[in-house]
Formats: structure tokens, C-alpha cells, sequence
């Protein structure tokens, strides 16, 4: 089958074997996949990986048990063994033993077909579009951080980036009645949030002044995070989104001198997500992702996919699979 | 009077002016003071601090407000505006306008006298010895701990370095029902905490798994971090206690993948401090610094103080000011 590989360097291949599904594995043929800053830093050397690359797709189960079978799916990205501390404790997306899609040890979704585990599978409503289908993993992370940190109504919260992951975390902290700012360096992405409702500026316009409560980090950048620390308040709360191939690393003393809390976020609840993209669009928890789709590629064209996702004027860059 | 300044480098000083204190201050006369890891960060260059160096003490008041007069006093370090965000919203000591004794701004307490906002004050119960009452304010910073991160029985505990801070810290731990495990460098450190019913293992025979729910880095030691990294669970808290004049960089990566929280924690409740000091031996939530003092100088001898304090073999070296 046709796939973009990793393996030391992202390769177009067009006779990678079909996966072979194990017994509690569903086979999936994909029809659309997202580009996520991790599959650009997996190009540098992120996790080491090797195979198939790419974690946010949605696609239909063409193998698997009876009551999947020509289901539209999207599929949680971490392949958990279920019988570790983590599993055991209710955090199987911490797992011990697990593979995650395109990420860690196990082959992703810039191909035709893909196995995953059955467990993992979430069936589409037929009236979310593949399109909205797509952003579903993005979209949980982003829920991820309201799982993690108390937000309330009159909190101070300011994401900085305004790239993929930015702009969906402000829309999921708008829909649950937070008030974020959003602090990027492309007009034309912060114009994507300002249609809906959300406050930006620009990052040189922006003066930080220690005073806001809550900073999500979704800049993908070092420099995001000197940034952060410089907009959060003494005892507030700064949420890391980013992951880096390369070291970014930080000074703890400002941490330890402000009593500060900073909190890693990665994966997030699917079920959140799905709910969000499928409400009404009048619905105050609503999430429309529509102006967020910068450019649309052929699988066979996923090289310069890439390219086009590693370009900070474009947002979501996305592969049609199944054309 | 006498007094150990720094000014790029510590000196003993023996005709410092006397303070002179404002309106809203006290003039207290220190008994005795103790050296903090701060104190040998300040030396090295940290906050960039001029001035008479310390911060932990127990003093009697000669002037001030009449019903302070002849009073045992310890005092908090902070000296705050009460007037900015910080301190109107109950977070005064991380006032925007703040000093701090012997560490930004503001003499400190190694010196025949010190002044202190009267605010600043707490009285010692006579039950407390002078040598108990110079351990309440790191012993508040321990109680800190359990202010911003809770502990419940059940939860396993790493305190890393058995130095002054993780001495005071498991007992603290050990006084809230909570069952910390030691991990230090230094047999006979790790003796003075055995005694008072903590486990302890010597760091070169400790094996971290990334298992542990609670860990707190009081090393004082770039390499504290790293070892906490890898001995707390994923979805885990790391509490960092040490401040470093050096940068002590840390790579957040694996903070975002394991879904770490960090807390940066600082000065604490010394209302907490004085009652665990001063309850019966027998209670439950006594608190027992009696094993700690490793050495005592005269003022006059600071300097033989401050690198008695640096020899690891030593925990706490206190001076006596008032001889």
C-alpha cells in the first residue's frame, strides 16, 4: 500500500506491507489524515521513531468484529496492554507498555490502512463531516488541559500560539465559558479566533506582566515558555503543550521563587471532543473548526503535505487518503 | 554593630550602621540565627543581594510597639506593601513590592540587630527553646509542601537529599500521617531521620521506576531533578523546593509526555511551624528538630560558620548572636 515512512528521513513508499490486524485489532482503511507538530518533530528525531507516520486520521473499519465493520471511526493514538500499575490505576493512556500510532513503536495513518486496537475505536455520528472527523485527536488534547486545571469563569487565561493546537484550545476554553486571550505572531490565524469571539493580539503588541492566572503553552516553541513565565501570576498556573525533539530546557528557580505550577498536558478524552465538534452550531459548547483547514493533499503528495504543515502561515494541513 | 555583609563577597563587619526602623517596624535583638542553603546561593552570586546576609532567627524585641517590647520573637521574611494585586488578593508574600530579610533588598538577621515590620511578627511560646525557635521559618517552608499539594495516607512519598530542607520536610510528612521515603547521600543524615521513624535509602542503592506519587526535590542539586523525573509516576507531582544562583536547566519533554505537574514551592506558614514545635513530645504531630544542629558559632566566627554550613557532612550550623 501506499504510506509516508519514517526512517531516518520521511519517504513516500508505495509497496509498504498491509497491516495484519491481531485478533483484538480492527483494520481501518483511511480516508482522511491530519499533520500534527509531532509528526514534524518525529522528521527531526523525535521518539526515535521508525514506520509509518501520522496519529490523527479518520477512516472505516473494513476487518474487524462484526459490529464494527463499515463503522466510520476516528481511534485513540495509545495501544495500552491493560494490565500495567498505569492500566490497572485508570490511566491506560500512561500504559507502560504501550505503542502509540506514529509516535512510539507502532505504524500510524499517513497510509492506506492502519490496524488498531478494537478498544480503541470511537464510531463517528454521521453528521460530523470527515473533515471534523479528522480534528477529533487534536481536539481531545486540547480538552485534556480543562481536565487537568480548574478554569473558572473569571480566570485570567492566555494561550500562547496561534497555531493548530492554540486554536483549539481557545475554542474549547470559550465553549466552556472561559475568556482566553490568544498571543501569536500571524494576523491572518489570530483573524481564524477573532470569527470566533476570541480576543487575540499580537506577540509584539502583547506586554506581560505576571498577572494572569492560567498560561497554556501551545506555542511549539522554547521560547514559548520564558514567554509564560513572564505572563503568569506568582502562584498561578502555566500548562506545557509543547513537546520538542531537540532540549528546550528551562530554569526551575523562577518556578520555585513564584511558587508556580506547571502542568504537562498530552492526550485527551475523545468522547469531550466528539460531542463538542457534533453540537448544534448555535449551541454555546460548540466547536467549529472550519476556518481551520489551510490546504488539502493527496496521500501520494504527503512529502510536501509536510512542507506545507512545517509553513507557519498555514494552519491544519490535512492528506486525503480514500479520494 | 557586628554584622556578616555581603557585597560581592562575605565579610565580617564590626562597625555596621545599626538599623533604623520606620514606623511600622520593630528593632529586634537577634539570639540566635540559622544558615539556609539560601545563604550559600547568596554568596555565590543569587538575587544579585547586597546587604547583611540571613534569614532564619529568633531575636527579642528592644524597640517598637509597646505591647512588642521584651518580647521572643521569630518573623516572617517577606516584607510586603499591602497595597498591590499580590497582597490584596491574600497572596502577600508574593507582594509585587516585596523585600525580603537577607535575601533581596533588606538586611538580614546575621547581625547584633535586625528591623522587621511589626506585621512580620510572631510570638515564641515560652515552652520553645531558642534553638527550636530558629528552625520555625524553614520549618514553616516544609509545612508549605502540604499547603499546595495533598498528601493522603495512602500515597507514596520521595523526599530526595537528606539535608536540612528534606529533614524538616519528612518530618513534617511523617507529623501529617503521610509515610515519606528518604533518599540522601549521607549515611548519618539518613541516621537523624531513621531516629524519628522515617524509612531511608541511600540514593546509590535506590532504584526509581517512575512509580511514585509525590515526589519533592530538596537536594539543592542541579541533579535532583533529573532523579525526580524519573521517579514519579506519569500524571505524578514533583515539588521543587531548591533555588539555585546558576541556571540548573530542565528539559520539559518528558514533563508534557508523562503528564508530570510541577510545583515551585517557597516560604510557608509559620503559625503551623510554632504549634508542631511546641506540642508534646508524645503528639502525633510533634515535630522533633533536636538532632539537627550539627554545629554553633559566634557571630564572630560567620565566615568559619557559612563554610561549616557548605560541608555536606553537616546539617544545620546555627550562630549565636546574643553570647
Amino acid at each position: 500500500m501506499l504510506a509516508l515512512v519514517y526512517d531516518g528521513q520521511a519517504k513516500l513508499c508505495r509497496d509498504y506491507p498491509l497491516p495484519k490486524p491481531a485478533r483484538s485489532e480492527a483494520l481501518v482503511a483511511v480516508r482522511l489524515a491530519g499533520i500534527c507538530r509531532t509528526d514534524l518533530e518525529i522528521v527531526k528525531g523525535y521518539m526515535h521513531f521508525r514506520g509509518v507516520m501520522g496519529h490523527e486520521f479518520v477512516g472505516k473499519v473494513v476487518k474487524g468484529p462484526r459490529q464494527w465493520t463499515d463503522k466510520r471511526v476516528v481511534a485513540e493514538i495509545n495501544c495500552v496492554c491493560g494490565q500495567c500499575d498505569m492500566c490497572r490505576s485508570g490511566l491506560s493512556n500512561h500504559c507502560r507498555n504501550r505503542t502509540v500510532l506514529g509516535i512510539d513503536g507502532r505504524d500510524g495513518v499517513f497510509a492506506e490502512y492502519v490496524s488498531v486496537p478494537v478498544r480503541n475505536l470511537h464510531e463517528v455520528p454521521e453528521k460530523l463531516s470527515d473533515l471534523e472527523a479528522v480534528f477529533v485527536e487534536p481536539l481531545a488534547a486540547a480538552f485534556q488541559v480543562l481536565r487537568q486545571v480548574e478554569i473558572g469563569p473569571s480566570a485570567s487565561v492566555v494561550v500562547l500560539g496561534d497555531g493548530r493546537l492554540g486554536q483549539l484550545i481557545v475554542r474549547v476554553l470559550k465553549a466552556r465559558k472561559a475568556r482566553p486571550l490568544m498571543v501569536g505572531k500571524h494576523p491572518q490565524k489570530l483573524q481564524a479566533a477573532e470569527k470566533q469571539g476570541i480576543q487575540t493580539t499580537l506577540t509584539k503588541d502583547f506586554v506581560p506582566r505576571k498577572g494572569v492566572d492560567v498560561v497554556v503553552d501551545a506555542t511549539g516553541s522554547p521560547e514559548g515558555f520564558q514567554l509564560a513565565l513572564q505572563t503568569v501570576r506568582p502562584k498561578g498556573t502555566i500548562v506545557l503543550k509543547s513537546t520538542f525533539a531537540g532540549r528546550a530546557d528551562i530554569n526551575p528557580t523562577p518556578l520555585v521563587i513564584d511558587e508556580i505550577t506547571l502542568v504537562g498536558s498530552r492526550c485527551g478524552p475523545f468522547s469531550e471532543a466528539l460531542r463538542a465538534l457534533a453540537a448544534k452550531s448555535e449551541a454555546a459548547d460548540k466547536v467549529d473548526i472550519s476556518a481551520l483547514v489551510s490546504r488539502r493533499f493527496a496521500l501520494s503528495d504527503a512529502l510536501a503535505a509536510l512542507q506545507a504543515a512545517d509553513d507557519p502561515d498555514n494552519l491544519k494541513v490535512v492528506l486525503d487518503v480514500a479520494q
